[in-house]
């Protein structure tokens, strides 16, 4: 264990491009993939902001197979495998870790409320032993504002005691930093890789034994993010975080993902980025100009490599 | 519209057997689809209380099929076809229309949450659109305990003005009689079927102008129910609400879902009938000796026909 290379640092739930009759646009997709890696992102396709859930699950296979067959590196990659369905995650689980993929990161199934966390063990553990590859590595999804059912410590324990190794880690996307701090303080030296949900808590994440931050905002902002999980101990970490909280306030002012789509769209001048799949609406023009003004204020820009 | 003929009274959301490996089990779930037809429940497979969204897209179409296949007439059938991504929705929504089901159960897309009427509403005019068949009968399923995202009557009204017709009803499985008598007042003379999701208000609906019920306890008590819904107007119908509601508070007492496949086990003798997938877990055994006692005082047993 202590040898493994896992995946650490900033990872972006990549937004999935769509084409005007909504259909994922793999060209798209893949080049900007190409375009997070070389601003030192890894690659959370698959995640909340991809619109993962929106997607069928033959166009999640598809789209991962076109990146695969793009030469996109699979070590760089944790894919969003997380379903309702056991059948589903464990399908998309197993194509992810056959290909090689760094990890993939579960969501707990989450149309019933209110479930037990013996059920929960149950479909994390039905999981783990159909995939049945020891190359497997887990990173539970707790994002309780969205998918309401949540990972509790008590969830982590059970499962990181049945399958070390396996159980790599988790995604925090509580927005509690006393949330990550149990996980932290409970789970960190058993070799489980605590992620925070946003790069506001990055720096206190790499200060208490984090390995990073799967943040929406990396999709727009990779390389300043990346620069502060590789210089998180330096004098101007502080500063850092500061300029990284002012780009998000202003992304946040209207909702998150079809922000990051406007924000695409506008710095690339590519127009097509801006659709989104229902039930998600892409931002009124009015709510698009405050954006980008918002933006430019900050002297922030997306680089065209 | 006046002229049509469409389904009304009780509908069953058909619970799905699971073989020991939690694969589903079509010749038990096609022999409970026959026993529930008998007894005078309709065929809402694919709803809540039939695990729908913990099965795949093809676990959920081969069902279909296998029941066709065997005969099961569609004209009895609304089946569940929510989901959280419009082209599964789609691709499920076109076989049952194009199968002649009688109509189709939508859940609204449910991992976003807070999502506006607009994103709502194109998700289901899209659906329309794409599949593009006059038989089309949809009926909306609201039920925020479970999806939390709902179906507001702002929804119902813009979506029955663009698509009168397609637009046949909906399921208020809100437990809330005010928002079902909103719903009635507002929309059932616009043609606009209301189902109740529990008996409990099953005679209400009908004397305030509602069509049925679609509730989870037709798995296990349909002739009952079906006798209320066809004799509400008899001077016997308060007490036969009663018997029901007795019926129910027992079934109340423990999770429902698994409470329903513990009572076909015990009644039918058939033990296979108790597994569930994960999320969810089966009763323990002494949730399920107080569920039989309870039923068992009431001199309730199910007809094996």
């Amino acid at each position: 264990m202590a040898q493994e290379q896992r995946i650490r640092g900033v990872l972006a739930p990549v937004v999935t491009p769509f084409t005007k009759d909504l259909a994922p646009d793999p060209q798209r997709f893949v080049a900007h993939c190409r375009w997070l890696l070389e601003l030192g992102s890894g690659l959370a396709v698959f995640g909340t902001n991809s619109e993962s859930n929106s997607l069928s699950l033959d166009e999640r296979l598809a789209l991962l197979d076109f990146l695969l067959d793009a030469g996109i590196d699979p070590g760089r990659m944790m894919p969003g495998t997380g379903s309702c369905a056991l059948t589903d995650a464990v399908q998309l689980t197993d194509r992810a870790t056959k290909a090689g993929c760094a990890g993939v990161l579960m969501l707990p199934p989450f149309y019933y409320k209110d479930v037990s966390e013996e059920g929960l063990f149950r479909f994390f553990s039905e999981t783990v032993e159909r995939v049945g590859d020891a190359r497997l590595r887990i990173y539970l999804y707790h994002i309780p504002s969205v998918a309401i059912v949540g990972i509790s410590p008590g969830l982590v324990e059970r499962l990181l005691g049945r399958y070390p190794g396996v159980i790599a880690g988790m995604k925090d996307s509580s927005g509690d930093w006393t949330n990550t701090k149990t996980m932290l303080d409970n789970f960190a030296t058993s070799g489980f890789d605590v992620f925070v949900g946003s790069e506001t808590f990055l720096l206190a994440n790499m200060q208490h034994g984090g390995v990073g931050c799967i943040s929406a905002t990396a999709n727009v902002n990779p390389a300043a993010i990346d620069r502060l999980f590789r210089s998180w101990q330096e004098a101007d970490a502080d500063e850092q975080q500061q300029g990284l909280d002012a780009v998000r306030g202003v992304l946040s002012r209207a909702a998150m993902l079809p922000a990051l789509k406007a924000v695409l769209a506008h710095y690339r001048n590519d127009p097509a980025w801006v659709t989104v799949r229902p039930p998600l609406v892409e931002l009124a023009a009015a709510q698009v100009q405050a954006l980008i003004q918002g933006l430019d204020e900050l002297g922030f820009t997306i680089p065209l490599t």
